[in-house]
């Protein structure tokens, strides 16, 4: 048997898991599993040199195949550089089996090249961290590697799914002879991960109906989610049988519900004390990630609910409102599919319900009305262009929204219901701007269908090697909001006024896209003038093979001055 | 007192302890020793905005100053990106003060933006990490942010030196008032640490001068060390009063000695064992840190000294050669200086010891004489080049070696015993390439004398945003070797004949210099033919204000086909 041959077998486990893809950064060192990936017939291999970007690239093209990427470096410091996509991974439950690959045990801290210490490199990142053997004969050291890859490649797709890191220490040879064939054994032990159904106890259905019709002010909140025609259809039938209220964040994906409030973050944040009262829940049942909004986070805090279920299959549960009550440890699918079950016949009750929802819609409705008469305005800005670029989105799009102002921008602004079909993707895991373009990327690589990304330029040209690699992205769509530093600083309360603002918080930077665009051969659309916007979105938005770059500068106070007097507009509308 | 009164002290605490510069990267949370930096009188500050770069620029500019640099982050994955320069900074041991700003910890894991989880996220990379109270009222809160920071400050600097880490958690609100002034007050609590000499105990002398006359092959090699003018003195002593032969790297910073042997990895992997058994040490002495030279490992594994001594002051000690069979707890200087003052009577073991020392002189003469030899060749290589770079240094340039082949082509030519004063500097603490740039960014920001990159084009795109900032580098000089991929792969034995080696390892890019050098307005020299060489050197050697990249493409095998041609020629040089 070839030596490597246990290793070898890693290839041919992940293979008959389902898993189709593996991004492989070069080195010397991971030559064993960079030949067991590379030459194993049913994975498909991409090789990219910044492991920074490699890693958010991986974790897009997760995110369209729905199926754990393979993640592969050297030894040495190429292994903290997947650690900021390690961590969006984790927070995002995105997952991902990453294998670094590192010298025998005893050479560590001996000053030997590309060394350091790799075990556990990813703290509490990872749902598990492994350290494969380095000797190979002992028939229990060859159980111990199919072990564990097969355990790994269970635990990350258990839920919350989630990365988990495997540390592969090599002994020289690394590299096989060169006639040498190399094969991969179908007979392989495979341990099947077998999951049961989740359902509602008999119990848990009594209590819900029990406490059901106590409620008059019923509220469902979601946070981050995938595009997910289950949920949105669950939903759509649970709002039809009972009026409860729906808001739902731009990165919620429910925008193609008709019902869902889109715009809480707008009109949160200049209603009146009585009107968020009036809002306030009786019950509020939350799924999901993370929302954007901080005034919707806000105003729960202040506006706490009597009772709050939040709806989680498994693992720790956050309290980002601070009102948990209840835990129900089912998919958000099933708990909602369930309760429509439930005859809503009392009369008064439903009425009560339906007023409530009624004063959401209210809100939803003047703050729709606003922004609708508020553009266009006399100058462009970054908030009236993504307004554009997101109302001219083809229907099988998906739109990647990078941090930290385009997701906000996005946010303001909203999808509507008619655009079923766009999928919307944010990093808000950790909320970083390192990884936001090659996640984007690595979405574009796994889909056929466009592929659209807004964002900052601070954003834009720190994850420049995004576009390092040989690979083509004709259905990559870039909207560069280039105001030329981090104009986050200027909108947020705080540094707005200080000295030092304009040199250590929004950090001039200097750089526009089109030498980018020449070095890589992408289009570079250059919006300079209002009038102009009309032509160049629609050559934006033709999908001819080419990968475009819209690009947009301007001042960072034009952009804070147009959000300040939407939101005094947002303010003036309720003084009507 | 201002409630951040206890952090602002931080920046008087740094700057009471002789810290001069801080690197700041942008980010809402910092906020307080944001302000606290960029506002004290005695701190120069610099703002960068990806932490990834920010760290290897950090880390250059304390190589320059010698003085610890404070490095700055938001919360989030921001802290993940400055691990590589802290693993490198770790390994080369040079201090760096590492400061992450965090939620408070209550809020970690709950969906609030840019978390993740920062305690102790280096690892094993940082001589020790600290996390600060988040609440400031109790008098022992105030004590410990004094204490840990003071204690950060002095232990980042003992030897072996190395970063520190000291998490942050801050609590809104995070800026202080638009008109608010903020103090610093110079009685702020400093804790000194005051240092011991430490000299060899009179027990250590005896017993060194009693065995040193059993020793008649005595072979010192040093390791990578800064370049200092007390070593080099104490070694020029030292082998005048004792013929001892002295190995030393290109980053072992030994050029200036006449006597050394800068060539030991050219011959060494060409010599036979016959020649290799004469060049076995009874004695070995060490110091410093890795060797670059696979063959001198190679060779003092496998001809192993009867005694090795290492001469580590302090800390953890690395056995690279397998052979270390006595620790002296003293710096080299201090060994060396004491070593010379023995007298060395008896002319019998005073001739075997120069007899050893030229058989090592007769290598190195023949080696330096084929490589004068075999230069000029009809086609313009890599090596060559490095070669008239090499050789056309100004005398007080700093020269940075880019891994992977760059440093290794430097070390094949080394540097000449006139050119005293030029320092070199290399990432050899990891080997890594991901801030080979930076690095040598930061060198320059802290120097007004010439300063010169030889990087590869995988490293050099690699870092790329190393360029990214608002600060001039008029004394910057980068030589680009663009072969358009990791020429290192087909360098080494295993991976040249494999079908993936192009694309696995390899990794083919496309990128040259010349979008780049548009986009920050560099000078871009491109040496596109042989004869033009004379002319752009000196246009490349003149300091003008401008920064300047000479950028050479050549393909791979020509590059391979020239080292090896060399190493036949060394080998046929033992065979005339």
């Amino acid at each position: 048997m070839n030596r490597y041959q246990p290793i070898y077998d890693i290839a041919e486990i992940c293979a008959q898991k389902d898993i189709k893809q593996a991004v492989l950064c070069p080195g010397s060192r991971c030559a064993p599993l960079v030949i067991a990936f590379s030459r194993h017939p049913q994975l498909e291999v991409k090789t990219f040199s910044d492991e920074r970007s490699a890693g958010f690239i991986a974790l897009g093209m997760t995110q369209q195949s729905h199926k754990p990427t393979v993640l592969l470096c050297t030894s040495g410091s190429a292994a903290f550089n997947f650690a900021p996509a390690v961590a969006e991974a984790f927070f995002s439950q995105i997952p991902l089996i990453v294998f670094t690959a590192d010298r025998p045990a005893e050479w560590i801290a001996q000053h030997d090249g590309q060394t350091i210490y790799q075990t556990d490199i990813f703290g509490r990142h990872v749902k598990k961290s492994y350290q494969l053997p380095q000797e190979y004969d002992h028939a229990d050291a060859q159980w111990a590697i199919n072990r564990i890859v097969n355990e790994a490649l269970n635990i990350s797709q258990q839920e919350p799914k989630g990365p988990v890191h495997i540390n592969a220490p090599f002994r020289e040879p690394l590299y096989p002879g060169k006639d040498e064939t190399i094969t991969f054994r179908e007979s392989v032990r495979i341990i099947h991960d077998s999951r049961p159904e989740v359902v509602l106890s008999d119990y848990q259905k009594k209590r819900i109906q029990d406490q059901w019709k106590s409620f008059h002010n019923v509220l469902i909140v979601a946070g981050q989610h995938d595009y997910q025609h289950d949920i949105l259809g669950a939903l759509q039938h649970l709002i039809h049988e009972h009026p409860i209220a729906v808001v739902g964040d731009v990165i919620s994906n429910l925008h193609p519900l008709e019902d869902v409030v889109r715009h809480a973050d707008v009109f949160l944040g200049q209603a009146s004390d009585d009107v968020k009262k009036s809002l306030r829940p009786d019950l509020l049942i939350t799924y999901g990630k993370s929302v954007i909004s901080k005034n919707v986070k806000i105003f729960l805090r202040q506006y706490a609910p009597r009772i709050h279920w939040h709806l989680q299959a498994s693992g720790a549960v956050s309290d980002p409102f601070q009102s948990i009550s209840e835990i129900f440890q089912v998919s958000p699918f099933t708990f909602f599919s369930q309760l429509s079950l439930f005859g809503n016949d009392e009369t008064f009750e439903r009425q009560k319900q339906a007023n409530y929802k009624k004063l959401w819609e209210v809100e939803e409705r003047r703050a729709t009305r606003t922004l609708r008469e508020f553009f266009p305005q006399p100058e462009l800005s970054e908030l009236e262009l993504v307004g554009q670029v997101l109302e001219n989105l083809p229907v099988n799009a998906t739109l990647h929204l990078a941090n930290s102002m385009s997701v906000r921008y996005a946010n303001f602004i909203g999808l509507k219901a008619a655009q079923k079909g766009i999928r919307v993707m944010a990093n808000r895991g950790t909320s970083g701007i390192d990884g936001c373009t090659s996640t984007a990327v690595g979405q574009s690589l796994n889909s056929d269908s466009p592929q659209f990304l807004i964002t900052g330029d601070v954003a834009f040209f720190y994850d420049r090697n995004a576009f390092w690699h040989n690979y083509p992205l004709p259905n990559l769509r870039i909207v560069l909001l280039n105001n030329h530093g981090g104009v986050i600083f200027k909108m947020i309360d705080g540094p707005g006024s200080l000295p030092e603002t304009e040199d250590f918080f929004v950090t001039k930077q200097n750089l526009h896209a089109k030498h980018l665009c020449d070095e890589f051969g992408y289009d570079h659309l250059r919006l300079d003038s209002k009038r102009k916007l009309k032509n160049l979105l629609k050559d934006f938005m033709e999908f001819d093979g080419r990968t475009k770059i819209l690009e947009f500068e301007s001042g960072t106070d034009l952009n804070k001055n147009i959000v300040d007097h939407l939101k005094q507009k947002i303010k003036q509308s309720y003084e009507l």
